[in-house]
């Protein structure tokens, strides 16, 4: 829908070829008069925007993935470093700025990196990001763009993301499987979709087993492990406590369990605990604490293979969505049976 | 030495002011032929490099620090988090490129950054550097360029570093402090200056309290956790074992424990353990363990404001070095007493 108009959609339109379309918008002369006019006003009305220095970029690639991130924790990293790895192979250098969750920084990233000249974009969009025209410009100028980990559907781009919603389903549906009644989850901030999406599975796990929902148990916080930590403290302080709770992210897991620890409780007899994102931390930790595993570096390989593919064939890609399927490790926090 | 002669070593040299020297340099009409010559020849025998590009871009600025690090791990994330906050504030974005300790990449990159326009370089060597000309060509250009935590003698540059050396005697010497008496050391790749520098602190602990070196205690491996597992294997299965083991990492130090579990040695009582960098996950293993900080965040930020410094006033800078404290943090893996 928000598609850009692309120079083989006016050659469709036509019935003509694209190197026809380019030469005419590029009045060349060996064009007669007539089919130049169709092109241009086919082009006006189409908004199809012939950028130059975009097309001499085009012709003249250096070689750069401009990459835009929220932040480096352990999984952005983890994927930037199989962005590296498939980018490097195929003769691609890597320039990385964090927008620190800001959309104003977002904005300036995105201008930063165009100006380097780079061939294109693979981003990761901030939580603050609500409206999207920065990225619209880059797909504008014809440069190939790549979302990965959090996307938008008010992009239309080729995309790589986990099946988030399936990773809240397992982790629930395995909570209940092991006997526990009233389970909580930690989320993320409220208007970051990767972190509904986890709980939008936490939800469908409860209705799938048709289990109360209790909107008390679905607390919104920072994925900061204070956040958790206090968090927790108040969830255990409940005249009805819960007796397990699934964090969507691995910090807020040990927030979790240093408030669990502290009141005396212990895992998985009194209380279960489900994490998220699987980091190595979990396994040597007492006790080990389950966790979702999102397979973080082949993500970053999958977002550099369909940018490359997008270097070469943009206009098919536009619709491309690989979602990787997330995997429970089962651990001492929530293995009761 | 390596340092690069600036217009003011040449004003200097020849008793005029900077200005005459750049108008010389120039051409321009209004400086007599004699000092012009002067200049000419000065700045040849000096080798001194007026590149015009580099002029207009110190000119025309584009406001961004290009930074260069061999990796994105626990350390160097936190460091870029201490860059990008200074930057932000003083209105500079950051782009970050990876070398994955390769010396071709950091070669790739630094030209990279170069054609990107930034305004100079904010870089931590990678392991494998042995030439420093493509840094060297930066400083060349007037572009300002500080390094810091993998810093090197064989470049003149603002640097900011640990006192890494500091780090490794106060490891060591509170081993000794808890009685242990056999203490190795798992250092990272022999070629890198880091590593070799607390393990001269280790050494220079166990010359200051008379206690014998035995070389076959310093064992070389790589920083990564499953090396320092079959390390510390090899090292448990000696006939005259340790009794403590000082890592140069906390991945490494994860690794050892896993071997000292493994081998069912309790820590502290049987056999002590101090990392390095106190990452927050040493605080949540049982046994906690004790382990050197260095103040990562403020490390970054002390890069970042010397950049900015050195944006202003690059000529007075080349000589700075900024060297952070470390601070043991002792915990159980090595508290006895």
């Amino acid at each position: 829908m928000n598609k850009p108009a692309t120079i083989k959609d006016i050659a469709q339109r036509l019935g003509i070829s694209i190197s026809t379309v380019s030469r005419a918008l590029r009045n060349a002369p060996d064009i007669n008069a007539e089919t130049k006019q169709a092109v241009v006003l086919l082009s006006e009305e189409l908004n199809y925007q012939p950028n130059k220095l975009a097309l001499s970029l085009r012709q003249k690639q250096t070689h750069t993935i401009g990459v835009i991130v929220p932040n480096l924790d352990y999984v952005l990293s983890t994927m930037i470093r199989g962005i590296d790895e498939v980018a490097l192979e195929a003769g691609y250098t890597v320039m990385v700025c964090q927008s620190n969750e800001s959309f104003g920084r977002e904005i300036l990233n995105t201008g930063r990196l165009l100006d380097s000249l780079v061939d294109g974009f693979i981003v990761s969009v901030s939580s603050e990001t609500k409206i999207f025209d920065h990225f619209k410009k880059v797909q504008a100028r014809g440069l190939p763009m790549v979302v990965f980990d959090r996307v938008t559907p008010h992009l239309t781009a080729p995309s790589v993301r986990l099946d988030n919603e399936e990773g809240g389903l397992l982790a629930t549906e395995h909570l209940l499987d092991q006997g526990y009644k009233r389970i909580a989850v930690l989320a993320g901030p409220a208007n970051l979709g990767v972190s509904n999406s986890r709980v939008d599975g936490y939800l469908k796990a409860l209705k799938k087993r048709k289990v109360n929902i209790d909107r008390q148990l679905v607390v919104h916080c920072d994925f900061n492990q204070n956040y958790a930590y206090y968090a927790t403290l108040e969830l255990l302080a409940m005249r009805k406590r819960p007796d397990a709770i699934f964090t969507i992210s691995d910090r807020m897991a040990l927030g979790a369990m240093l408030a669990i620890k502290e009141k005396g409780l212990s895992m998985p007899h009194d209380i279960g605990l489900v994490g998220f994102n699987n980091e190595p931390i979990v396994n040597l930790l007492t006790p080990t604490i389950s966790s979702v595993d999102q397979p973080s570096f082949d993500m970053g390989k999958a977002a550099a293979k369909l940018f490359i593919e997008a270097m070469h064939n943009q206009e098919d890609m536009y619709h491309v969505e690989e979602v990787l399927r997330p995997k429970l490790f089962v651990r001492e926090s929530s293995k009761r049976l």
